[in-house]
């Protein structure tokens, strides 16, 4: 069976936790062990396991059967060379020479960064890249079509995610990371996984009608948030991350679930920003700090027990996963085992 | 009556049509009687009728009669000095003096161009603007709080609207401009003014219940596209726009429909890109042409007679408008006559 990501919340709370540090260790020993350098396999293992200690559980070390099959099967370059083509002082191009897609971001990340520091913004976009998880604080366009142009039938677009993080002084940094569409095809995945229905308002089939049977949600579309509001925001960002970049868009993007080898030329971009050229650093983060504690304590509906502040969860599940370790599914587990003898490691448990 | 700005899509096809030539000249005229310098009032004027020819009717001429208000009752300053406060090559802050919104987002959005020109891409902030309009390609943290935080019953947080346009070649260029809830004030506004209902989904009250008579609306809040989602953008639309540039944001925001004369303090941000950095302009035109093509012709759900890519509809009505002329409902043009003639110009009809 392959494990889910989304039960983990039903874990038994006595569940045996395993400690960061391992779940690094092993994934970044699986990376090496599949030609990715040294440094590299480090870089893809952190992001993946930042998703681990962070809650987004359907980007963290599930994945890594999935990473490590495309590699052995020459989908993904395990040593690429990256190469930024540098368009402006604050502009740029990363050329992913398709390998993994957190490698890709964290490079075009920092560069952008590094630009900002110059010119108070940069934009930083990528063209043969893959899926680069969660956790970057990026917009995407999806490396494969989950949704329709509004009312359209064809799912042409994908469920292209728009993650923002801005920094706070004692709060958590608001951090927002959503797909545009109403569910991510990920937490569809889990409901089939679990044999559960998922709600009318998730996907349509080339009918119109709901389709609540997650295991044929391939058939159909996923809705966009917000009906043409939020088609239209996946519109933007896939046209932005994929025809801005030379990387792929609409018909050019491989079909789900093909078995064709061809790079899925993936796009992203992130923006950079350096609040100090517009605002002194601790007078912006009070600043946040007030806002979050105003909204936090205003008055709630009945029935709320807490206005949480985006990004107020995710500091909260890192802090408890990073001392006490990330409670795994017995399946995920047996499926890392047997992923650790056909890679010839030992098993996590003994990391 | 108070004119409905909605309600023109109802307007007899036979209705008399005013050339825009003359809204334009006559709304310039009713900011210079207020006492806008020449080419301020021409900018603004522009930018409102900008929105009466591509059909965001609602920030149109519309809202003339209470800008014109707004000015003679000093809630702003009709003759701003603008500062651009340049904190690196790529960003800078616009101060607008408490002028206009559409004077300083003109201002900005030609600031962000000409900065980007030489790093690639600008991002330029306002504070201490007023509402801007439409047919604007900014984000904006609204003037009026409207929105709880999830899971809240207070309205602390505006609809805070994102717009973005892309060029084409051949296709109309790609526009979406959305409010970040599932409807805009405005068109609860004119629900409220025809006497009509709103639907469930659209504002709910202190208690969570459903409110479904549009004059009751700001008694409630206005619910966000796709629920934590559409809140989350909204905050950080919010967050980037107001608390980054020094504007109001959050309890800062002065209480809707207030008789006090503070100024509204509205932060805006734009950011420009220069899309030749990173492709020549010919090929990204003859791009986003293929891409909007492959989606308009894609398969269609049932009982849809057409795929409309956003910013379509928007040229052909700006097309048909600028050739035509505008229609304006009767009870729009009864108030400016009055208008006219409490500024002692000549009617719009003379014009």
């Amino acid at each position: 069976m392959t494990p889910s990501a989304a039960d983990r919340a039903d874990l038994d709370p006595q569940a045996p936790r395993i400690p960061a540090r391992a779940l690094l260790a092993f994934t970044a020993d699986a990376f090496r062990a599949c030609g990715l350098p040294d440094a590299d396999a480090t870089t893809v293992a952190a992001a993946m396991i930042e998703a681990d200690l962070t809650g987004s559980d359907a980007h963290g070390i599930f994945r890594l059967a999935q990473y490590v099959r495309w590699l052995r099967e020459g989908r993904i370059n395990p040593r690429p060379q990256l190469e930024l083509q540098q368009g402006a002082p604050a502009v740029a191009v990363v050329d992913g020479d398709n390998g993994m897609g957190h490698l890709v971001m964290s490079f075009a990340a920092e560069a952008a960064v590094d630009m900002a520091r110059q010119t108070g913004v940069a934009w930083v976009g990528s063209r043969r890249s893959n899926h680069a998880g969660a956790g970057g604080v990026y917009a995407a366009a999806s490396s494969a079509n989950h949704m329709a142009p509004w009312g359209g039938a064809e799912p042409l677009v994908g469920t292209n995610p728009i993650a923002v993080a801005i920094p706070a002084g004692d709060e958590a940094p608001v951090v927002l990371d959503i797909a545009t569409s109403v569910s991510s095809f990920g937490t569809i995945r889990d409901h089939a996984l679990q044999g559960k229905p998922i709600p009318e308002g998730w996907v349509i089939d080339r009918a119109g009608k709901p389709i609540t049977d997650a295991r044929r949600a391939t058939e159909g579309s996923l809705l966009p948030i917000g009906g043409h509001k939020g088609s239209g925001l996946a519109l933007i960002i896939g046209l932005l991350a994929g025809a801005l970049n030379g990387a792929a868009f609409g018909r050019d993007v491989r079909e789900f679930g093909t078995t064709a080898m061809a790079e899925a030329n993936t796009g992203q971009f992130v923006i950079a920003l350096d609040v100090e050229r517009f605002v002194a650093r601790e007078k912006f983060a009070a600043e946040i700090d007030r806002h979050v504690r105003d909204l936090r304590g205003s008055a709630r509906l009945p029935g709320v027990d807490a206005i949480r502040i985006p990004g107020e969860e995710r500091r909260r599940r890192r802090h408890d996963r990073s001392q006490h370790g990330v409670a795994l599914t017995p399946a995920l587990l047996a499926q890392l085992d047997e992923l650790a003898a056909s890679l010839k490691l030992k098993p996590l448990r003994e990391y």
